[in-house]
C-alpha cells in the first residue's frame, strides 16, 4: 500500500502507509481512480499552503471498492463499488440546522481541509458514499463528483428543457455545466477563447463561439430573438465575462457564479442590469448528495457521455507526472490517477 | 383646469389646460393627490432632460376620481376612487410574452415618458387603473404606488415571517420596505446614517443602527446568532452598503437591488462571496398588479400606517415651492401635491 504525499513547491512524493481501520460510521476502501481538480492544481502550484501542509495526501474525485466497514454501518457492505461525496460538515452550526450542511461553517473538504484519495487505501466516513450501478466502472467513477459539481449548478440555476443557455468558459467544468444542460433538454452555447475547447464542445453537439473574435451580445440576440439567455453561467473567472453576463441575459435571467473570484479583488457588476431586467444572480458550491445520484444517473442512462471527457491516465507511482504534465502543456479535459482497485 | 408644466432648470410653470376626452379603452380622472419621488426630483434637477421635454406635465404617485369612460370600458365607472399604475407595456415583446409587461423591452412610464399626473385632469387606460376602498382616503392614495414599489421588493426577495431582514437605506423606499417586511411578520434593522431617518424608523417599531459608528457586521451576528440575514435590501445605492451586504447575509442569503446604479459606473460586488455561502441576488424593478393590490390591502387593513409617511402637502400651484422645497431642506418622508380632487 502507497500514498502519495505533497511535498510543497510543486512536487509529490509516493511513501509506503498503512490502511487505517474504519471507526463506527466509517469505511475502508482500496481506491480506484481518482481525478485531478483545478484545486489540486492550486495546491501543487503552493497557492493553497495555509491550508495544506506538506505531507498532506490530497485527492477528492475518488471512485473505489470497500474493504472494510466500521460499526453501525448497515448501508454500505464490503464489495460495494462506490463513489465519495468528500465533504466532512459539523452537524451544528446555523447552515446545518437549515439543511444546507454542504455550506456548514465549519465544512472540511476532504482531500484539502484532511487527507484524501490519492493513496491505494482511504478511510472515510460512511455517510459520504454514493454506490455504483453495474453501468459505471470505477474509471467512469472519478468523473462523478465534477460532473455533481455540474448537477448542483444546473440546479442552483433551475434550468428547464427549451430554455436558452450560455456557459461563460469552456474548461472541464463549463464543459460539464454545458453537458448537463443539454442533457436536460436547453439548447446551449459555450464562449470560450480557446480553439481546442470550442472544438471539444463542438463535437459534444455544443454550439461554441470565440468572444474574442465574435460579437457575443450580437450572437445571443439573434440566436434568442432579442429575448438572452435564459440562464448565464459564469465559469471563467474574469472581467469582461462579468462584463458580457449581463448583457446577454434575458428579463428575469438567471446568471449562476460557478467561477471562484478573489475575495480581495472583485470584480465590477453591473446592478443597473439586474433592476432594469430583474435579473437573478445565485453562487453555487460544491453539491449536495442529490447531485450525486443525478450524477450517477446521467452516466447510467448514457444521457452524457462522460469517457469523452477523460483525456489521459497516470498511474499513482507518476503522480508528480501526471501533474507536471497538466501544468506544462494543459490539453484535454480530465486527467485520471489509477490508484490500484 | 390646470397643469403643471416641467420647464427645465429646475423650474415648473401652472398652465391653463383642456381635460382630453377618453378613447376606447380609456377613463378620464379628476386628479386628486399626486406624490413627489426621487425620479421626480432627478427630472426636476434635469438630469432625465434626454426623458423629459420642458413644458411636459410629470408625476406618476396618483389617486383620483373617474370622471369619464371611453368605449369598451367595463369595469370602472364613472365616481370610482382610484389610483393608477403608471406603466404603459407593448405586448409584444419577448419580456411582455412571458408575462413580464412590468419589463416590458419598450416600457413608458407614464410621468416621465408621456404625460404624467401633476394637473388636475388626467386621461390613461383604464388597465392601469385600481379602485380604491372606502377605507383610503385620495391623500393616502397618492402612496400606494411607492408602498407598491416596496411590496414588489418584498415579494422578489421572498420575505417570510420570522426572517432577519436589513434594509440597507432609510429614505423613503427604504422605510416603506422595511414597514411592509414587518407587516409580514419578519424582524427588521433599518442601516441608515442620517438620525432623524434612524428616528423615523424607531418611531415605527424598526431597529435602526449607524453603520458610521456602529459594526453593522458584528450586530447582525450577534441578533442572529452568527447565521446572518435571511434578506438583505440595498436601497443606498452606495458602494460601502455593497461592500457589506455580502458580510451580512447568511447561507443561501437573498440580496434584493432596489437602489439603481448608473450603468456607466458599476460598483464591484464580493462575487466569492457568492460562491463560498450561496448567495442570491436579485434585482426588482417598479411593480405588478398584485403588488398594487398589496399595497391596498396592507393601507385598508392598518397593517401599514401610511400617513406617518406623508409629511408634507402643497397645492397644485405650489408645485415649484414643493420641489424648491424638497430640494434645499430634504427632510420628512414624502411630500404629496393636492391636485384638486
Amino acid at each position: 500500500m502507497i500514498a502519495a504525499q505533497y511535498l510543497g513547491d510543486s512536487k509529490f512524493g509516493i511513501a509506503d502507509s498503512v490502511p487505517v481501520a474504519p471507526k463506527a460510521g466509517e469505511v475502508r476502501l482500496d481506491v480506484g481512480y481518482v481525478g485531478i481538480c483545478g484545486t489540486d492544481m492550486h495546491i501543487y502550484h503552493g497557492a493553497m499552503d495555509k491550508r495544506v501542509a506538506p505531507k498532506e495526501t490530497t485527492g477528492h474525485e475518488a471512485s473505489g471498492i470497500v474493504r472494510e466497514v466500521g460499526e453501525g454501518v448497515t448501508d454500505v457492505k464490503v464489495g460495494d463499488r462506490v463513489v465519495v461525496r468528500p465533504l466532512d460538515y459539523c452537524g451544528d452550526c446555523p447552515a446545518c440546522d437549515a439543511g444546507h450542511s454542504h455550506i456548514c461553517h465549519n465544512l472540511k473538504f476532504m482531500g484539502v481541509d484532511s487527507v484524501g484519495a490519492f493513496q491505494s487505501s482511504w478511510t472515510v466516513k460512511a455517510r459520504t458514499i454514493h454506490k455504483l450501478p453495474d453501468t459505471i466502472d470505477l474509471r467512469q467513477g472519478a468523473l462523478i463528483e465534477p460532473l455533481a459539481v455540474a448537477c448542483h449548478d444546473i440546479s442552483m440555476a433551475r434550468v428547464k428543457a427549451g430554455e436558452h443557455v450560455v456557459v461563460l468558459g469552456g474548461g472541464p467544468i463549463g464543459q460539464l455545466v454545458a453537458a448537463v444542460a443539454k442533457a436536460e433538454g436547453a439548447d446551449v452555447v459555450i464562449s470560450e477563447i480557446n480553439a481546442d475547447r470550442r472544438a471539444f464542445a463542438e463535437a459534444n453537439g455544443i454550439k461554441a463561439v470565440d468572444p474574442l473574435n465574435q460579437d457575443l451580445v450580437g450572437y445571443v440576440n439573434a440566436w434568442t430573438g432579442t429575448k438572452g439567455a435564459d440562464v448565464v453561467f459564469e465559469v471563467s473567472g474574469v472581467q469582461p465575462a462579468v462584463d458580457v453576463m449581463t448583457e446577454i441575459a434575458a428579463v428575469r435571467g438567471r446568471i449562476c457564479i460557478v467561477a471562484i473570484y478573489p475575495a480581495t479583488a472583485p470584480p465590477k457588476v453591473n446592478l443597473f442590469k439586474f433592476f432594469w431586467r430583474e435579473l437573478e444572480l445565485v453562487g453555487a458550491r460544491v453539491y449536495e448528495a442529490a447531485d450525486f445520484e443525478k450524477a450517477i444517473d446521467l452516466v447510467s442512462s448514457g444521457k452524457v457521455d462522460i469517457d469523452k471527457f477523460i483525456t489521459s491516465e497516470f498511474d499513482l507511482t507518476s503522480i508528480d507526472e501526471a501533474f507536471h504534465t497538466l501544468a506544462t502543456s494543459p490539453v484535454g479535459m480530465k486527467t485520471v490517477v489509477k490508484c490500484g482497485a
